[in-house]
């Protein structure tokens, strides 16, 4: 399962490679919250990065602007999906199938700290990419960099907002 | 832009890849239902090849089993389809841009004998994709291989009930 | 069979990928022909491009400045071409394969206004293969960007003349 | 990073892919442990998890029979990799990185039960990547399949005993 | 550069890995030589391996049975090729370009024991590659492989025949 | 086995495609010397070239930063390299087998002057490789450009004193 397969880039990334960066910057977001001792499930955390794009194996990768093109497609795409998202785990004990349901339904929603934490880590994530294909030449993904450099900036998550400028201040100076 | 990158393959394959082993499919089904005297625009069929999947451009690869998931999201998926494929040919002449998008609806909507050929002919592509996986090594293409072909066999428009054996003929004993 | 091959490229192309363009681009000229009031057989237009490279299945991808290097070189190869292309279509049914094989030769020899219609569309799809390498960081390929625009701007058959100036508008500023 | 490099493989995995893996598979073995009421502390062995192979991005993919070939060589190599692998952290916060390079020098020693899970994960993510090799008729991975399969059975470790025949038994009948 | 391009495979190889290999071969067979007393200029067998696909640079990739179809191709292209080949190392010190050319031409005309040398390892490497690749599941190399195995037990250079039941003791066994 | 792989490249080289080029490069070398009456054994400096990363196979890409972290790691893998390399050749003749063992030796020595040719050789490969990486757009190469050739310009070899200016003057101009 490729990524972002409608632009040309260098170093294309399957699903396990961007959700192990994603897991990772989850890591570090936890701990600068805890830092600021905003209380944080880590360990939801880390298994919601893990499992948050679980149901492309099942959908493929339906890119963005398709998804969110109008309010009708966005929910019948929401509703197969968390219908579906169990599929990837029937073979997994049936505890631990639906809590990783769970997780993903409530990553999804977007409304939890550890939810929103996973959000921020895939938009770090993407940056980060960029910013590999950019030094590796590729003009491409210039724009998207910005866009998701400016996106970040304008979170307003009130967790975010006490760490965003630590984060974000080497992605700054990087291009 | 990849197809089918949810299933470990030796031979990853475009869209354009694709597109043309269809199209030159569509221009053998032609010869040989010309050969029939059953009328077929080939032009229009050859320009459907060319177009029949220009809508992943702005969707990405959805798959399969999740586009048929149910009737809500089978509908909302062909309906930004049809409002987004012309943006796929923006940058072209305003009465081709037009036509081709009528082309591209046309096939989706597997009416006209030409739409029904490139159905065809996509189908014809997979089973040689498979054929050719399998002939590297690769048990992963057995089972869709076996499905498409007993697939084609049980399609029943008349015009493919003339040609099907002898296109199917060399299918079968490959395998 | 991968296309280029002695020069060192981010997304190397097959011969399908590249065919598959130059059909395309064939269907965008015919377009602007009809506009123009200029016949041209489509249909043939479209089989031409995408046989226009088939012998390369048999000969393997020979470069251009060895294929022209003399006179004698050139016929030889293209002898062999001619009677070696028509293997390419052995297993087809022997109609089509004699007039694909047919369609094969009349691009060849560059006289009909479809052959010149696929020639130039082979050239547009160089450019815009240079064009993608150089837009993802790639400097080897702004000395053959250069030469085939300046090339496609000296061609001077009169079909092309009345297009040429809309169709590259566009190439131009890109770069 | 591109692990096994001295074996002709189908599916390259880099670090990230693997250890994406990894964690998944600790999570899967965590939670059969808490069904049998045997204390283990996920967050811990996911970071674990995630952080276990970071060394390799200072030292390369130091292949195994290399690595163990001697106690002095295993003994030196492992010397460099617990004073470098702080480097790999270095861009982190602090607190952060030292926490990382704690769990890693853990994970290391095998001797809490976090440590040993991951260690379990990762047999298992190699017996699934050599599944997947010899689906697609790659034999250069039957015999290390064997021995992973072997070694897996032999382990004693008194947590493993209580659940290894539910994980195993699927990949038995595998091949 | 990339070899064989018109079959499906799993490693595909370049001229310059090819070279190696062959380079490395040699070494092998001069070295049974010497031991049964057979006399041949070792450098020299190595400098012929280093170049003898330098052409095709210049002239891409020429499939063997299209070379081969006819004497006026043959002398066409190997006219071509002996007039460009200078070319290929026409940066190199101008001593060394004339010597590597003569090397070039020696090898080409098979007569020298050393040129027959690096042919023989032309074909054991050739040989070694059908293997892997049919170890990894692809079907497409087994005719390749058998025909090649032939070929070089029928050959009858005198050196040949004293050294290549040990040579190829090996390779039968293989598959 | 594949090299450098903890940097973003855009054409991985293989061991096989780095040793041939060192070959390559060895083979310049020696006849810039044989012009200036430096006498060096050409066929030894070729299969020390040929052989210089055979221990890759048996050890995998130990990256330099690693090996040369510390005196005791550097002393323990040159031993185990030492002890091992043979297994590299395991499959041939013993008198090759043990002479190669000894180049493999002489060359990692660095005293004699063909294993010095070849380790001049060695970084000259990495200088070009370099230089394609960065025509390519790639940054990740520019700084280890810069300290190749300027730990190139500093080495003070007698014999190579004689020749670098000449084989350095292309280079410096490149980027």
């Amino acid at each position: 399962m490729i990524r972002f397969n409608n632009r040309p880039q260098h170093f294309p990334e399957s699903v396990a490679e961007h959700s192990f960066y994603v897991a990772y910057f989850v890591l570090i977001i936890c701990s600068l919250l805890e830092k600021k001792k905003i209380k944080v499930d880590i360990k939801k955390a880390l298994a919601m990065a893990l499992v948050h794009d679980a149901e492309e194996g099942f959908s493929g990768d339906i890119l963005n602007p398709f998804k969110h093109f109008n309010e009708k497609v966005y929910a019948a795409i929401r509703e197969v999906n968390r219908q579906m998202v169990g599929e990837m785990f029937a073979d997994l004990p049936k505890e631990l199938s639906s809590e990783l349901v769970e997780q993903w339904k409530e990553e999804n929603a977007a409304k939890s700290i550890e939810s929103q934490v996973v959000k921020v880590a895939d938009k770090l994530q993407l940056l980060s990419k960029c910013f590999e294909e950019i030094a590796a030449g590729n003009t491409y993904f210039e724009e998207i960099y910005k866009d998701q450099l400016s996106s970040l900036k304008k979170l307003n998550q009130p967790w975010w907002k006490k760490i965003a400028s630590e984060v974000l201040s080497g992605a700054e100076k990087e291009i």
